[in-house]
Parts: C-alpha cells; sequence; structure tokens
C-alpha cells in the first residue's frame, strides 16, 4: 500500500471523528463582530491551538490587541516548497436569528449538510486542512514538505490584528512560504470544483445622520427641519445610478477592464440567470448593464447598503421627525483599486452631499484590496490534479466576488502565489441565516488537501 | 365671595390633590401602538372613569373592539350652550428609552415641570377639564352649562374604534353639543397662550420592501441582485424633490392657498427661525419652498420618513444584502385634501415605482383630514376672555401642525364648532423623550377651563 493509499484508508475511517472536531468548533459562538463575544472568540481560538497540536504541529497562540492569532507549522523539508495556510476562527453575527431552523451554534446534520454559523465560513473549510496534515501524522508519515498555518480570529471584522502582527519585523521571515493555501470560498457549481484565481477587495463604512437634538412630532415639526432618514435616503440613493454604475467621481478610473479570455471561459460555464434567480428568490436579477451576472459578481466594482435604521421600528405608527439615521455600506472593489481611495472618494462625496440641517458622521470600518493571480501557475496544476481525484472531476478556473482582504496584503508582503481552493457552495449560506457546509464536500477538502501536500512536493 | 372666586379659591387649594391626580394616571403605561400594553391601556380607562365620577358627573366605561371609550355629562341646563370635550387617555411609546433622564412612566418634578410620557400628551391636557368640572362641584355649584366627556384610548394610533362609534345610530343625538372642547395642543409660545383654529390632517403607511429569500453574502451575490435596502431609499428619495415638493401627482390638487390674512397674522408673531433652529439643535431650518417655518408647519402639507431599518444595525461590519428593507412614512395633510386619496396617490406611485426584482407591500396603518374653523366665532371670544384671566395675557390665534384625525370627523357629525385650547409649550416634547408639562400651565389649564363654562354660559 502506497503512502497516499494509507492516507486514503485513514480518512475513510476517520470520517466520524472528523465531524466531530468540526461540530465542537461550530458550537463556540465565536462572532468577532459584537463585543459581546469576546469570551467565546478566545474559547474558539484555544480549540484550534489544541486541533493544531494534535496534528503534530508546533503551535503558538500569539496574543494581540484583539483575538488571538495561531501560528503552527510541520518540519522543514529541504527542497520541497513551502505552503502557508491561512484561514479564521471566528465567524458572522447569526441574527436574523428567527429565520434560523436550529439554533446557530448547535450544529446540525440536516439533507446530507451540517447546519450551523461557520460551517463553510470558513471553520469547515479551514478544518480541512488540519485534519490532512493530522492524516499524514496519523499515517506515520512525514509531510512531504513544509506546511504552515496561520489562522487569525477577525477576517469577518477586517483582519486589523494580523495586518499589524505581519508587518512586525521578522515575520515576513517566519512565514516565509511558495504558495499560501486557502479555503474560504465556494465550488462553481455543485459537481463542479473550481480554483479561484481571483478575489474582490472592499471598503466598508458606517454613516451616522444626526439632524435635531431629539425626535420631534411630526404633527407640529414637520416641514420645519430636515428628516435625517429622508436625506440619508437620498445620499444612498444618490451614490448609484440606474444603470448600476457607481457615483464617486473617479471610482472607475483604476479598474482595469475584463480580460476577453475572461470573458469567454465564463461564458462556457454556462450560467443560467433563471436559474440563480430562483435559487435566490428573486423575480429579476439586477446590476451594471453591460455585463453578465458572473462578471458582475466576479470582476466587477458594487455598492451594497448591508443595514439602515431610522426612528420608531415597532408596532403601529409613531409619528416622529426621527433625530437620528444610519446605514452600513461598502463597495466591493477589483485588483487596482485602492479601498483608501474609495475611501477619500466617499468622503467627499458625502460632504458636497451634506444637506444643511444635518450632522455627517462617517466611519471607516474595514477596507481591503482585491487580488488575482495567474491561473496558469504549477501551482494551480498540482491542486488540479489533487482536486480531479478528491472530487472527481476536474476543476474550472473561476474569480470570487467575496473579499479575503488580507491575501493581498499576504501574497505581497510573502511575494507568494496564491491558491483558492473553495470547498463550499454558492447556496451555503455564509453570513445568511442557515449557513451550512456539505458533509461530504467536507470529507473531499480534507482528501484533496492531502494529496495537495504531495502535489507541491512533486513540483 | 362670588361662585367664581369660591372656585379660584378652591382651585388654588387644591394644587397638590390635581398635582396626584395626573401623577397616577402617568404612572400607567398606557401605549396603543404596542399589542403588549393592552392592559395597561384598560387600567388608564378605569382610572380615568374613576376620576370623572369623583367629578360627579354620570359616567360610563363603553367597550369596543379595542381600547374602551368612556363618556360622562352633566346634568342639562336648560337655554345654556352645551359643550363636549374630547381628550384621550392613550401615549405615544416612549422609545428610545435610553435617551429618557428618568423612567417615562415614573413622573417626575424637575425645573417646574412634571416629566413623563403622556404628561402632556394628552394625560395633563385632558385633566384640565375634568378637574375644572370636579371644582364646581366642590364648591357646591352647579356647572352653569352642560359639559359632555368623550374621551378615547387610540388616539394616537388612528381612533378607529372611536369612528366605529361615532357611526352608531343615537350616539350623534347623545353627544349633541354647541361647541367640542379640545386641549391637545400647545401655546404659541412661553408666556403667550393661543386659541388654535385650524389642525393637519394626516396618511400614515407602512412599506416593506422584499428581495432575496435571505441574507446573502454580499461578496458573492454583490452586483447580481437588486438591494433592498437600497431600493427603498430610492423611493423614499423620489417621494420629494428639492424644493421640498411632494412628487405625488394630483397631491397639491385640493390645497387651499393660504388666506392674505392669515400669513400677515402670522407674520406679525415674530417668529424666529435662527431661535428655533437653536432649539431644536439644528444648524439650518428646510421645508417647502415659498413658504415661512410656521406656514410650513400649520398650513402646508409634508411628508415624513418616521421609521427605517434593514439588515445589520449590530456593531461592526456585517456584509450582506439584506432580503428585506421597511419603513414607516406619513404626510400631513391640509383642510380639502382627503387622507383616501393621497393613499390611493402613494398606492399608485409605488406600483410605478417598483423595481424588478423587488416585491413590495404597502400597508395602510391610518389616516384622518385636516380642519379649520372660524377664527372669529363667540365660542372663541369667550375662551379668550377665559385664557386671558388665568394665563394674564390674550390668547393669539393660530394654527397647529399635529393631527387630531378624529375632530374632522366629530365637527362633521354633530355639526358642532372647535375649540383647540393648547396648554402645553412647543417643546414640550410630545411623542419625544422627556416628554413634560409645566406644572404650573397645568393649573392655569384648570383655571381656564373652570372659566370657560361661565363663559360660554353667558352667550
Amino acid at each position: 500500500m502506497s503512502d497516499l493509499q494509507a492516507i486514503d484508508q485513514y480518512l475513510q475511517q476517520s470520517q466520524p471523528k472528523h465531524l466531530d472536531v468540526l461540530k465542537d468548533l461550530l458550537r463556540i459562538p465565536s462572532v468577532s463582530a459584537d463585543p459581546a463575544f469576546a469570551e467565546p472568540v478566545r474559547t474558539a481560538a484555544q480549540s484550534v491551538v489544541d486541533t493544531l497540536e494534535s496534528a503534530g504541529l508546533q503551535t503558538r497562540l500569539i496574543e494581540t490587541q484583539g483575538p488571538p492569532l495561531i501560528y503552527a507549522e510541520s518540519p522543514p523539508v529541504p527542497g520541497k516548497p513551502v505552503a502557508l495556510v491561512y484561514g479564521h476562527y471566528d465567524v458572522q453575527p447569526p441574527d436574523p436569528l428567527d429565520l434560523w431552523t436550529t439554533p446557530p451554534f448547535e450544529p446540525t446534520e440536516r439533507d446530507g449538510n451540517l447546519v450551523a454559523r461557520g460551517a463553510t465560513d470558513d471553520k469547515g473549510q479551514m478544518l480541512t486542512h488540519i485534519n490532512s496534515v493530522a492524516a499524514w501524522n496519523a499515517c506515520g508519515q512525514p509531510l512531504p514538505m513544509q506546511v504552515k498555518f496561520l489562522i487569525e480570529g477577525e477576517e469577518e471584522v477586517g483582519s486589523e490584528q494580523l495586518e499589524h502582527y505581519l508587518a512586525q519585523p521578522g515575520i515576513s521571515e517566519q512565514l516565509a512560504c511558495d504558495v499560501i493555501v486557502i479555503s474560504d470560498s465556494s465550488q462553481y457549481a455543485d459537481g463542479q470544483p473550481a480554483i479561484t484565481y481571483g478575489l474582490r477587495g472592499i471598503a466598508y463604512f458606517e454613516l451616522h445622520f444626526d439632524g435635531p437634538r431629539q425626535d420631534l412630532h411630526s404633527g407640529s415639526f414637520g416641514g420645519a427641519v430636515r428628516n435625517p432618514a429622508i436625506a440619508l435616503s437620498q445620499l444612498l440613493s444618490k451614490l448609484i445610478d440606474e444603470q448600476g454604475r457607481i457615483q464617486l467621481p473617479g471610482f472607475y478610473d483604476t479598474v482595469e477592464p475584463l480580460q476577453d479570455s475572461e470573458r469567454e471561459m465564463w461564458s462556457s460555464l454556462n450560467f443560467s440567470d433563471a436559474d440563480f434567480a430562483n435559487q435566490l428568490g428573486v423575480k429579476a436579477l439586477h446590476g451594471e448593464h453591460g455585463f453578465s451576472t458572473l462578471e458582475r459578481r466576479w470582476a466587477r466594482p458594487t455598492y451594497d447598503v448591508h443595514g439602515l435604521w431610522s426612528g420608531y421600528q415597532g408596532e403601529g405608527g409613531k409619528t416622529i421627525v426621527p433625530a437620528k439615521a444610519g446605514a452600513k455600506i461598502s463597495f466591493r472593489l477589483v485588483p487596482n483599486q485602492s479601498p483608501q481611495q474609495v475611501g477619500q472618494q466617499l468622503r467627499q462625496f458625502v460632504q458636497e452631499n451634506t444637506p444643511p440641517g444635518i450632522q455627517i458622521e462617517l466611519i471607516d470600518l474595514h477596507g481591503g484590496p482585491g487580488v488575482v493571480v495567474d491561473p496558469n501557475s504549477p501551482f494551480v496544476g498540482a491542486a488540479h490534479k489533487a482536486i480531479e481525484l478528491a472530487f472527481g472531476k476536474p476543476p474550472v478556473l473561476i474569480r470570487e466576488g467575496g473579499s479575503i482582504p488580507i491575501v493581498a496584503e499576504m501574497v505581497e508582503r510573502l511575494n507568494a502565489d496564491v491558491l483558492l481552493l473553495g470547498w463550499g457552495l454558492d447556496d451555503d449560506g455564509a453570513h445568511s441565516p442557515n449557513e451550512k457546509f456539505r458533509i461530504e464536500d467536507y470529507f473531499r477538502g480534507i482528501r484533496a488537501s492531502s494529496h495537495l501536500w504531495h502535489q507541491l512536493a512533486q513540483l
């Protein structure tokens, strides 16, 4: 029996154990956006440390001003490439809670899926790589190359501590690698695995509109003062036109046009707008005119409002001119767009569009640039083989609309290539109620990862 | 000692008792907008019944499908006019709770004011008339005219039950009167009492925008679907232009222009925009171009957003395309505008402006027309004398921007005149946190009311 056969057999036998490891981690509500969850965030970090140590890795918990970072490594293998696995143990807030069929932090098996907040994003996907290293170890076989792990706890809120850490002296040397491996995205479709060669960036803001000192009776005062909720609506509307074009001056200046080869490759994926609309429960899709849905999602910048609040939200009718209104908004960016520059453009736009009688505060919540790598690298070739073996089908080459802001930062600082290997599915509901991860894909991901170390070691 | 002197003396002695009666009623959280408060709403009704009975009135609690109505009357006095006092024992919701200095339902004396939800709107103002009748009774003097009371418990949510009641056979006869007396508004200014001869109407709606079936990851899906929060912002923006003109087709068709005499009378009130802006805590006022602030507040229709909600409102950044967005909005109407017609205009506007990919639901919450009466009637003359005596200054004639939707209904059904005698102040914060009623004005209101019965009996 070859080394790889032994590992495959071991993986087959260890499926119940691997499922338990994931469930244990999913039970910890490590919501990084809300300070009330600081304690479970720490608990999750410690749990990941324990899992890395049982995988036979030298592991360190690194204290920061926020959630701890985790670093782990296997022994160096001279002459072989070095991989750095990046992942995160924090999750999005679970609300709206009433839309979950089962509680978000009680992982539940349903229809072949594991349902829980963080199942696919990113606890399940991250664990595939830890489990694969554990498998080599458990089979008594040294990893054929060095694998390092860098796991953080605030990916969902902007990776601030990791950014500080990367900038410290000596850290780039410690993390030195040939390729960064990340599983925090999706396959192209059910039954069609993919390798992702591009991510969008993001620039995320919170807007506060302040009008009168306090809520006013809208009868006695309506018509006298500017209504902050209307003023906010007007500003949010002005940011985009009916053709889906973002109205910040200069916003598109650095946007690189799509390559013909990309447009062709993606149009051959036979994406169905009708099926997609049906999947999302909308009667029509919508976005920037002149681009296909995949192009809009993967390679065009976008503007979204994520949250909106003002005045009375309870039952019945309360007749006030509200004192305040607020919104959370972001722009998804494509490679070559700078979040800082977009922030400046927005700040200027907001100042120029602040009506008299309203005070506006613009808070820069987080941001990070997008990234695109060479779809023809040898690393992509190695991943192609590992994925084809584990998933039974060759992967297609796609880009992803989501952002992992720290990826661009790591790629630049470590001067490394990057492999984005998504084991999830489009309808996994990352960031939504009833987030899930297909249990079979979790096992396939572990197997693909085990073979990836073998394939990369052949380069 | 004349009858009136005896009553004045009694009122002076009874101030502590009158304050206690008000405090007791303010402790009952009779919030009509929220079904969770149904029980305290009933308790408040019973408390008002008790107070009317101790004032020596024949009193009845009238059961309805909602909060009970209350009817009371003193004995008929042949040859003298009949007055019907209207008031309400329900209050606006107290939120935002964190902006109250003391709890909304623990009435607190502060700087000469009584601070509590409902202090001015309308528990305190309503009680002035019950206390004045009680004073005549306590002094062993029969009221010189018949005074009837009609008190309801859902003024803040649209007076639906009272509207049904008024339509029942025999009720117009029971309520027959020459003049309706209502204290649910404000003096013109501190130290300047007023008689209000006009009220605006209202048409109040709730809007629901539904997009994708559930919240979507704004990275993976942003750019593919219409964002309900942006679509809602766009619709709310489209309803009004930069000149403050409401954009519903036909909206202004029935609006009566202001009389020159009114514009002159109000401009002589020396209203200061700068002081008003300062009072409200805004740097600039805003409203329909071409009208003064008083004209805009009292005699022009307006549009306001009272509540706004969508997606994630917690701390930090959640990256979703929200599944839903919603708003509460209303239009204040001037006499001759119909809330039903405005509702139709809005429904059509919403339908014509519903973008593909969004499902819209428009809910008609409540409405009522405005009302204007003759500022030169003998009833106004009688009230003028009573107010001048109690407040030490002759009242000015104003209109009010707020709505008491049922007033127009009663005026029409009972074919009666109406006296709107506001004892409150503009900055009392009706519908706002820290609502208050100046204790001295409460006592003055009771005295003015006592004298009003005397003055009306002279007509």
